[in-house]
Order: C-alpha cells, then sequence, then structure tokens
C-alpha cells in the first residue's frame, strides 16, 4: 500500500526540509520524489515537473486529487487537515507571533540565498565565490539578529521557538542553521538559536528529515 | 475615539500595501503611523521602532496589548480574529492554493527587490542603476509568468485570483503590479492578472490603499 503523501523534494532545499519536519512531526508517512535541483540542468525545470508547479521550485506535496506548492502553505494545510499534534498554538496572537518567527526566515532570508539567486549572480553578473558568500552570510545574518532579539528574554520561547513543543518556526529554523554552516557564518552571537536547534535535532522527527538522511543525499 | 488598530506603514511599501487592503476589505478602521523607509537614514532603524520590531521593516500591526509583524502573519491574524468577509476561502486545499499564490509573491518576488537589497547593491558592490532594474525586472518577470499560468485556464480563478470574491492572493498581487510599473516591467504578457488587477482597483477597499492615496505620500 502506498502512502496517501507524494513529497517532492531535494535533501539539501531548505524549503523541501521544513514540510518534512513538519510530516515527521505530525507523524505522517510519505513517498519522497527527488527533484535534483543540479543534474540535467535542473530536473525542476523538465516538463513534467513545470506542469505540477508552474514556479519549478522544491517542495510540491501531492495528496490524492490536490497538488500542494509553497512549503508555508503546505504547512498550513497539513495543520488544517491533520491538526494533531498542532504546529501552532491556539491563541490568535500567539499564532502570529509564530507564523511570522517563520517568515522571517522563509520570507526574508532564505529567498535571497536559494540557488537560483546565486546562479544569477554567477551567470549574469559574474560575482566571485567569495562576494557571493558574503552576501548569503549578510542576509543570514541579519536575520538571525533579528530572531535572536525576538526569541531570548521572552517568556513566550521556551524550549523551542514557542513553548515547550516543536512548531511552524522551528521547521523554519533549523534548515536555515544548516544553510548557516554550508555558507561559513560563525554563529556564536546566537546562542537561542543554537540551544533551540539542538532540542529539535535530538527529536527524531527532526533527525529524519536532515538533509545528510535522505535517500537522494549526495 | 482612537482605532483599536494602528498600523506601521510607509506609502510606498508593498508589504504595507497588502496589509492596508486587507484591513480595508474587512471594513477595519485603523490609524497610520508613517514610518518613512528613505529619511533619517531609515526611521524604521530609530530605536524606539526597532524596539517593537528588532527586524526593522514595516508593516507592524498593533492591536491593544499585540504587536504583530510579517504582512502575511497579520493578514492570517485578521482572519483569525475578523473573520467576516473571508480573504480565505473554506476548504483546505482551496486555502492552500491561496497562500501558494500570495507566498508566490510574498517570498520569491517581493524579498528579492526591496529596499534594503537595492541598496546592498548599491552600496557593497556598486552595480549601476541599469543593472538594478534588470535584477528587479527578472525577478517579478519571474514570479509574474509562474502566476499568470497557475492563474490562466483554471476554473479556480474568476473576477478575482481566487473566485469572484477579492482575498489574500489579491493582497499580494496588485502592490507587486504597482512595484512592476515603477521597475518598468512590460506588462503584455500578464493579460489574466492585469485583469484581475482592474478588477481590485475599481473596489474602494483597494483604490484607498493605494500609495498615492496614503497620507505620507511624498
Amino acid at each position: 500500500m502506498h502512502p496517501a503523501l507524494t513529497l517532492y523534494s531535494y535533501w539539501r532545499s531548505s524549503a523541501a526540509y521544513r514540510v518534512r519536519i513538519g510530516l515527521n512531526l505530525k507523524g505522517l508517512e510519505y513517498a519522497i520524489v527527488p527533484v535534483h535541483l543540479v543534474r540535467d540542468g535542473g530536473q525542476q525545470h523538465a516538463p513534467a515537473y513545470a506542469a505540477l508547479n508552474p514556479q519549478q521550485l522544491v517542495p510540491a506535496l501531492r495528496d490524492g486529487p490536490h497538488l500542494l506548492t509553497q512549503s508555508l502553505a503546505i504547512l498550513d494545510y497539513l495543520e488544517e487537515t491533520r491538526p494533531a499534534p498542532p504546529l501552532l498554538p491556539a491563541e490568535p496572537a500567539a499564532r502570529a507571533r509564530v507564523r511570522a518567527l517563520a517568515q522571517l526566515v522563509a520570507c526574508d532570508v532564505h529567498p535571497l540565498n536559494n540557488l537560483r539567486v546565486l546562479q544569477f549572480f554567477d551567470r549574469h553578473w559574474h560575482v566571485p565565490q567569495s562576494e557571493r558568500d558574503d552576501w548569503v552570510q549578510h542576509w543570514i545574518h541579519t536575520g538571525f539578529t533579528a530572531l535572536e532579539a525576538q526569541l531570548a528574554g521572552t517568556g513566550q520561547s521556551g524550549r523551542f521557538c514557542y513553548g515547550d513543543a516543536p512548531g511552524l518556526a522551528d521547521c523554519c529554523l533549523v534548515p536555515q542553521l544548516y544553510n548557516a554552516r554550508r555558507f561559513g557564518l560563525p554563529l556564536d552571537g546566537f546562542p537561542t538559536l543554537l540551544r533551540i536547534e539542538a532540542a529539535c535535532l535530538a527529536l527524531p522527527a527532526f533527525d529524519a528529515a536532515r538533509p545528510e538522511n535522505q535517500p537522494d543525499a549526495a
């Protein structure tokens, strides 16, 4: 019997990593279809995948007749269709806080640093690797500085980004820390982020979602 | 008597423009506190505002004791606390579709083109204006091409991005089209987006939210 859910994923995509964590936290079975973002000129640009997702990005999630795109929209969909355990708190202002923390990463950090942006700098502007790395580090550092300020020194953070259960903001934070290390960003200034990351990665749901634990890992 | 809601806004910020549309669609009264993103070295960096929003970005919304950030999180909060009229359809897969359309703009187009990114190119890399404009046009064109494909030729789009009532995706589309014109992107290839924009701007909720109709417009 096949699982009802199919995730189009790439091991090192941090947007796909977010959704893998969410699926695992909810204890859902899913099949992975790897989409290699570099091989064959980028398999996300192949006609069959572009027909599924005109944005030609991963992740996408198939749930029976529905094909869903955008990692945060997918996580909200899972929250609405498989509510337990929840990724969001119950109270509206608390939900807004968690969503804002997630969007700080998913809107204001990650899109600036993903593969297609770095390819633009290389191909159109011939920006050297070292300056591309400076760019990535700049935006992660900017985002993490604000995130550390929002998480430290508030009673709303607990063992995780919000309280003592992992949720939507943690789904975004952990992949972004993975990216930060890939690009050599020093992380000493972010003790709260590192503390939360350690608590997350101690959980099987996060560990199984790690890039290096994917079937398509290099 | 003061309205309960206060929006920290900048007339030309497309993220603030989204929230103004959402507030207007729901018929909510709100006070505007202008935050000038260029004057005084950027009023969003002033200590008083940075204490409210460590990301030093607009918009932020105050609702009584709650200070909310990130435009999409704010719109979800309004949807949860002031549900009528709704910005999202009722069924989970339909909600996910509308959220994905909104995030296509809010995650994958706008963050690449906002003021702080263009300032980085100018100050750190000395990228000429014409190449900065090419960059902006490239990412809007890429996003709009996918959005046009997702909206055209599906029975799910109607007078607006989803069906015949304006909603979350329209709140994101209209400000992005405003930005596209600012940066001189030809729009002939996007007839569905233009048709939906015209339907939106015919509504007082969208018209009142336009940059040029703000108290802080230049």
